[in-house]
């Protein structure tokens, strides 16, 4: 079989990152401008704030395993108190731009405005300097792998192209930012999110499950990263807050399981990897 | 556990909302005003009025639950003898617009003419004066929450950003109306309403029970509210008809259940949470 | 329960309907004109004449049951020994358009057209004079029923507003054609006919299955019409033939069935509700 | 039964033809050339190169089974080492344009690029002279098959009017190429392949496999060819090679089957039809 094994910590066949984009309104105000005035729209995203990230920390300290927040800025300014919670229950916050706009690389300025005052918010706000950064939508740029490296981020975990971690490669030749890849299929908003002017289908937990499951059944086989993408607006919901404990109990029960910050996988990848 | 009990009557755990958006050739009309020339799309919604109605409220009758619907005024006045079927038997009438017409913020003069005409329709026609109110497509605005109060609504149903119900604040620091919260989730609409102009996909009943039976036993777990939206002309078929009644049986087996109007859980909610 | 009981010969509860809209190509033409110029799109369609009608007769005739055919006048010429060999077959064929266009009600003169040219084709190519009607796609007009009335049919089947047939009113107070309506969920389509273009999910053959049965355990119970409408193009694939044939084998279990054409159940419904 | 079946060698009932259409990144680029711009989008394709083709390779292995992979030249010149891998495993490698343009009868200039660029590449990066060709989505012309003669192809496997192969007829009456026909419904994408901008449901392993195995299980029973159609950015996912492994063990335990190459197909069928 190929080797695509990761010598993560104590022997560890799989690394486990259970890592929450917590967009909150701003997965809507992205979408549509628009929806500032449409609180009906929006409080699916408040949901998030309100009920989703207090009953997700409380199944995390239950489970005792840690996780990473991905935070856009105008969430950490208007939902100030949930993030200070997800900071006392020991979790990793990483950057999530500013208002979660899609990246669109003919514009680079804006690119810049995104991360530059996401960077301020999290740093004024909550006095965090993030070390990970995740793009909002699956969509990046050339320039924003150049702002990560600039600004001297450990890692980043917007690309779908692998498995496993690997270093990204700066245009001059110096190793930039380590990539934690993610992928759809691992994602709750493609079999959860609701939107009626572009209905996704809503899945049940026996759907989800299977597909979390069968890839990380495939995963522990190679050995590698499993990274799970979830929203407090989806994953809050009861029911997913049951999937949720479910899948961390499940996964639980295989040998050489590590769960571990987004910045603990990044460091032991690059310690392991690439100190030899 | 967050304490997310709510002191409903008896010492309930879960108060079960079952609501019915009664909106008939509305939902269609509404979606494209040319579709009143269509009578095979507005046939869908006639069925509603036809079959599902009658089968819907000998489902309720036979398990002995109460209802609420929620009813356009251009339904009240042309499916009357529907709604007078609904009266008799015992059921709630809620406010649901005038014609089912998307709420824009930037129109609201729109929103006072849906509001007036369809309290008018409601008072005139059926002799009814509404006590609460839900949004056409889960769209609502700050200045309808504001009509709400104006006209003495003692509560909402069009909000997503809770489980349990909450007291909106008034622009002037006085309580309006409490919000019962919905999700689309527990809706009928997303498994079941198909159009062929923007098809979503039709579900089996069992993955719309597996879905409905998990936010169930999570909100049973929590304490709270369970309020599910359906709609006649989808929840009125032959074989979602079945799905109601299996559903109904199913919950009446948890311990501390209690049915009720939405009428009477705002009021509960208020007495047993205000009163303090 | 609501008396919705229908009686048909023989005292049975529900009668079947197995119909057949066999649109060939003339469903991708009706969608996109261009699509004349795509063999590839129209393969799809093509596949139903080539090997669906043939395979759908084989399993009809093994399991001795008839069947409605509704076809486009141009499929009748384009596709004319696949007709004919369902009328040797000894099925009903029905009109269905001349083209599959989806009927605006906006240009009434085609739908004269569609109209005259699909009942040419069916006279002069096969010799038949239709007695029953079904229009493409669910859409149909006030007008069109009035041409229904004028050429003399029987029945239509494009109506969605009822479980059991009911008689047209004319503008004048004459009665018009039975309708035999039908139901989205009862068709192959929404869940097996895919367009790169505008994709709907495929669904298995065990989703399709709970559907179409769930659907007719409850009508059973009720008593009623079961109209279940397929495509050659879809339900002529190798997994959805088993499906059929499986379905016939399953329904035929129940006491009380009645397999019939669309012209037997309008003639008995006619007779024993109306005569009295 | 009307009899369908095929005269493989060796007295096979079924031919299974596992063709992989290997995209990459042009998936994607044909879709929206600004995505040549979004590497997020793009990293979806690079997955079927760096992960998908080597794992598949191994799986095909493993399982001792050969393939086909349609190529187009975008992906032979950026991913040249994955092409050559796929070579050194004897596995058989055929056109599948240049750029992965979806073909337009309205540009026929285009068409004849596509195709001679693509020639050009298989033949010059990697020395290959395809014998068959298979359009990008399902989109062909009648230009197009005329161009596949001209190059004297002897195979295409772009149209869906049948099970099993046929003779394309030239306009002049001179045989052309075999026809391959596949399905939808028997392709990796319509179940797996998302895309944020227009958006598909991921379906369970559970799911696919049932209409796969339900296809095969009756074509097994009619006799014929199963043209099973994946993309290695798709069925190179962890779970979806659990998948490819799973289906090849179940395929293997029916009797009577033949794994070959489009090549071994198409002309076995030439032979054992044409012959007499």
């Amino acid at each position: 079989m190929i080797d695509m094994r990761v010598r993560w910590p104590n022997g560890a066949r799989v690394a486990v990152a259970l890592t929450f984009d917590f967009d909150a309104e701003t997965l809507w105000m992205a979408r549509d401008p628009d929806n500032i005035r449409r609180p009906g729209i929006l409080s699916q995203g408040r949901y998030g704030a309100r009920v989703g990230v207090p009953k997700i920390l409380e199944t995390l300290r239950d489970a005792g395993v840690p996780a990473t927040f991905f935070i856009p800025g105008w969430t950490v300014e208007n939902h100030t108190d949930r993030c200070e919670m997800v900071l006392r229950e020991g979790h990793e916050i990483g950057h999530h731009s500013y208002s979660h706009a899609w990246i669109d690389p003919a514009f680079p300025d804006q690119e810049v405005e995104e991360m530059e005052r996401g960077l301020d918010s999290l740093k004024r706000v909550l006095g965090v300097t993030p070390k990970g950064y995740r793009s909002p939508a699956g969509e990046t740029s050339d320039n924003l792998i150049r702002l990560l490296d600039k600004h001297g981020f450990l890692y980043d975990s917007s690309l779908l192209d692998d498995i496993n971690p690997y270093r990204h490669a700066m245009p001059d030749g110096r190793p930039g930012p380590v990539e934690l890849p993610w992928h759809w299929s691992l994602d709750d908003a493609p079999y959860a999110l609701f939107s009626i002017k572009g209905p996704r289908p809503i899945f049940t937990n026996s759907h989800i499950r299977e597909i979390f499951q069968a890839e990380f059944q495939e995963i522990h086989r190679w050995g590698g990263l499993y990274n799970l993408v979830m929203h407090p607006q989806v994953s809050g919901r009861p029911s997913r807050i049951a999937l949720l404990r479910e899948m961390i109990a499940w996964i639980r029960e295989f040998p050489g399981v590590w769960f571990a910050t987004c910045t603990e996988i990044a460091e032991a990848w690059a310690t392991h990897h690439e100190a030899r």
